[in-house]
């Protein structure tokens, strides 16, 4: 059983403390820290670790144990928006391991950080029952400034803990979602009204695909744009449906796509989706990847 | 570091003898039996198994020590052309290995089989030097019943072993090569003709693809027909170049492809070209795919 956890915690000037922070994830047991990375000027770090249950969770624990001695959001400053010394806590499910399990470790582990560190937490995304406090954007809004009033409404009563902000590590949002995917197409093009009305097409908040979140830029040294994507659930919204709609789109304006990219990590199912829907597969299973049953039989 | 090998053993009807052989595999440290079957027609068994080399060394190793007690050539019959008790013996790269590596097990196995069996070994494939001597079916030429006179020219002299045949075993033929991957493309037609065709433009033996064997097909259940294949090197000849030429060919007789299948296992790094291909991804790299980031962080 695999689940990826990526937390963020508001810290990313004092690198000793993201180090330590780090180091406390490496000794949970089973658990392998994959990347850390600190940005000064957003004042914030992101941990990706993953592991089973168990072990992700103790983890975590471990991450506000330094987390939460170090910070405090009353003098902390940075560009990101945050509503907690530990802001963001989401699962993910990698392998072995369904979304249900992973909104029920958000439950849980949840539950714990209250309970331990008396900080309220709020659940987001698929384990968020709660159609107002799904998106993280809507949680974090007002930031750990606005919290104390925020908190006096009853629509922000906390899933967790207490009905105030901790003092100095305000409150914590923990949840479960899909893997992201972050996926550019670069269009043999230096025009970027192309890029911006490729990007308007296709991502939801202007009427394209459910998990698609896009805009276009420009990439001056290169002299091309850029249509670059967040795919938020590569099983509904799949990468190859996306591509060919980028493709068909650029059409319309005589451009055609120079490359794409993934950004970081992708999930394995992902590529593969696109092998069988191009290689028109019929009946393919994933227990057919040679490494997929190495794994089955261990 | 994973290594597959697919022994060939030339018993497949008494299963008794067969389960012995699997369950002595299994006993190997390490070692993961992913698969084993037994053709009583071709009186052989076929087990796929994975591990570590000395793993597999040790599996190959018990293998023979069965196989050898129970198999008797002289009076084996079967429709499956055999050399010897324990036939074919290669060893396939999959994960953290390189061909050499699987070359310089199939030397030291060999070897090892050679000293202790008294059986001659035959390198083939990538473990053989000797242009004449690489092609299974050329070695295997002449059967148990001829080796014996064939092993007295200087030209068939084993690379291990003795220079005459194990009275009840033969001789066996251990090699290293890429995983083989079986596919099959249907096309939306009734006409066996075209898919002969296409099968001869694609396959190696008449002007095709160097890592394609292939042969056209009636489904007369479905009514269609199948170009059905042996990708012999996916790295060298991909899956997608396959596909796409097969589309091009099909497409001047006026025919479409109605799907493709893959039998049996495929690696991943098969499906990940093929998705790099079709999403004309650039700079990609086999260390973003998450699962393998995960392997590699263990």
């Amino acid at each position: 059983m695999i689940i990826e956890c990526i937390p963020n915690v508001s810290e990313g000037r004092r690198q000793p403390i993201v180090d330590e922070i780090a180091a406390a994830i490496r000794r949970a047991p089973g658990v392998r820290l994959l990347d850390y990375s600190a940005d000064p000027s957003h004042n914030r770090s992101v941990f990706t670790f993953a592991g089973d249950a168990a072990g992700v969770e103790q983890a975590v624990m471990a991450l506000y144990d330094r987390a939460l001695a170090a910070i405090d959001l009353r003098t902390h400053r940075g560009e990101h928006p945050r509503l907690g010394a530990v802001d963001v806590v989401p699962f993910v499910p990698i392998e072995g391991v369904t979304m249900d399990d992973c909104v029920s470790l958000a439950k849980q582990v949840g539950a714990a950080i209250a309970d331990r560190f008396q900080v309220p937490v709020y659940l987001y995304e698929e384990a968020s029952a709660n159609p107002v406090r799904k998106n993280l954007e809507d949680i974090r809004r007002g930031e750990f400034e606005g919290l104390a009033a925020k908190m006096t409404s009853p629509d922000w009563t906390p899933d967790f803990g207490p009905s105030a902000p901790h003092a100095t590590a305000g409150a914590s949002v923990v949840g479960a979602r899909m893997p992201l995917i972050a996926y550019n197409i670069n269009l043999a093009t230096d025009r970027l009204d192309v890029a911006k009305k490729i990007a308007a097409a296709i991502r939801q908040s202007s009427g394209g695909f459910r998990f698609v979140k896009a805009a276009g830029f420009k990439l001056d040294d290169r002299g091309i744009v850029q249509v670059s994507m967040n795919l938020t659930n590569f099983e509904k919204t799949p990468m190859f449906r996306v591509f060919e709609t980028v493709k068909r789109e650029a059409e319309r304006y005589g451009v055609a796509i120079l490359e794409s990219e993934i950004v970081g990590l992708v999930p394995a199912a992902a590529l593969h989706a696109a092998a069988e829907f191009y290689l028109q597969l019929a009946g393919f299973k994933p227990e057919q990847v040679l490494e997929n049953k190495l794994r089955q039989a261990e």
